[in-house]
């Protein structure tokens, strides 16, 4: 098969064979339609996050949509050709990849096969933060921030699906004007890193009841000044930076949370459970409209190094998706 | 009734007479046999904590034990007489209280009603960290810092009673001594506030899944870099400071939560959830022996500035009780 391979840190992709992966006992074979491009792969491909154990250790991707095309030992839950969609530790940069066969998720009918690779990691890393661990509920206020990023578009309009009273921020006004559209109650613009203020007039002095933060830096420090009594602040990304300072008093005073998450190292029951997440909470709403994927750009799987380049210049709104491919009938 | 009021920040405490209170409709007069002091006290009568909203203004004081002298409108679940113990927002420096009849718990028989005053604040807050809020369980490393301090002294012995591995500090090497006496597995000096490579070392590389940290400071900084992953760093405390610097990338790597936590604030329906914690999970360990109150000294009412010079003095090793009235039969 062909598949992009890390051939060494910083160098560029390039398209080479490998051979094709054999399902194991109780794993399912995927022909991949379209995969899409996450920061970490961008870090992976600098050396700087290494493949978690089990993944393939030089081919990015933790996401697709596909098609099954063949069943390890004891599957008894798919068919050769079910349209299904995931996500994987690595490896979906490439035409064929195995997973476990309750990894993964049927793709939703209501988008089509290329469009629905951009789903998994953007709506599970949210709605894993946002309701699993952060227990977000109607009438909350959810704080996102980088809303126009992957996964703020896909924060915000599972904040409006449950009933969340959204306040979205980003750097870019123009960006805004279209998570509004997306469902987002509020605004706000955050060029200084400064928005607690605007949060707090924006609840009736309450503070956010849920913040989703893939920011981090100086933001987690305004973040515990935005936050409501007995608040969750769910840390998932660090674009700002790794070190922050914070006031210890106001954790105690306010009773916060602050939680930090991943997904791309979970263990394989973690994966299943995330799985079964889609298919249960998130599926639903994808397929009333309620929950739409949000797409920069496609491009070819052999154009990944131009994709990674459109994404880190953060000129994006949404996703930024490689077909592999065809989608088929 | 006597009472010890609060004249003015940094003034000492005066004993004046003050009305006794009424019990309103729900509630229950408790004629005060001892309280305990709590740092919280300390810094009230600095004018540093004002007391929440609902408890006396002026007269400090979290907890007591007691004897029931009066019922309020529609209470029957006690009786003239009985004796009982629970936790204020304030007031228990004083001959009489009121408290809501459902926020209370019966004192255990196993240990004197003076002691029983030692129970509640200690044992509460460190279940309701460890356990209620940081899901600690059987064969867990526990790490607590502080560990001779009235909450720690709680904490160890909690650890212990429900199975945990229990890692202790202390700045004191006299003290731990005394804290492996009841029950820690491992006793860790931390003059440095460097304890993370010890604590590694003590769960074979693991780190500690709950750390209960009442010191704040730097050891924020040394708890990330101690826990396991998934662990639950649960903040209750700042006498080492109130500002920290923290590496976020560890926090998204290990998974972990950083949670602040306050009894005193806490409104009454979780007062009242809290004694009924006390009751069930608390008492029975109470008076099978495995949860003892730990007292440095106890004095009278008269002398809660001595008691308050004391406990400021970090010479103690558990609590230090004020008793107020006699106990009776």
């Amino acid at each position: 098969m062909k598949a992009m391979i890390i051939q060494a840190p910083r160098k560029p992709l390039v398209l080479s064979d490998r051979p094709t992966p054999k399902p194991s006992k109780g794993e399912v074979l995927v022909r991949v339609v379209a995969t899409a491009v996450n920061r970490a792969d961008l870090l992976q491909v600098q050396g700087l996050y290494p493949a978690p154990e089990g993944s393939p250790a030089d081919i990015p991707g933790l996401e697709f949509s596909g098609v099954i095309a063949g069943l390890g030992e004891g599957v008894t839950s798919w068919s050769e050709g079910d349209h299904v969609t995931g996500l994987v530790g690595g490896g979906s940069y490439a035409e064929f990849l195995t997973v476990h066969a309750r990894a993964l998720s049927g793709a939703p009918k209501s988008v089509s096969l290329v469009e629905a690779a951009a789903l998994p990691e953007a709506l599970l890393t949210a709605y894993d933060a946002i309701v699993v661990q952060g227990h977000c509920r109607s009438g909350d206020a959810l704080l996102v921030h980088a809303a126009a990023s992957g996964i703020g578009t896909a924060a915000v309009q599972i904040g409006r699906a449950i009933g969340a009273h959204v306040i979205a921020t980003s750097r870019s006004e123009a960006k805004l004007a279209r998570v509004l559209a997306l469902g987002a109650d509020v605004g706000l613009t955050t060029t200084d890193a400064k928005f607690a203020d605007a949060v707090k007039k924006a609840t009736e002095g309450r503070g956010a009841d849920v913040i989703l933060d893939l920011v981090g830096g100086a933001y987690v420090a305004e973040d515990i000044r935005a936050a409501a009594n007995k608040a969750r602040i769910m840390l998932i990304g660090l674009t700002a930076g790794r070190a922050a300072e914070v006031e210890l008093g106001e954790i105690l005073r306010k009773r916060l949370t602050i939680q930090g998450s991943v997904l791309r190292s979970r263990p394989i029951e973690e994966k299943i459970a995330l799985a079964e997440v889609f298919t249960r909470h998130l599926l639903p709403l994808v397929e009333r409209g309620s929950l739409a994927p949000v797409i920069e750009r496609t491009f070819t799987l052999e154009e990944a190094a131009k994709a990674h380049e459109l994404v880190a210049s953060n000129q994006t709104f949404g996703k930024v998706l490689l077909t592999v491919g065809e989608p088929g009938t």
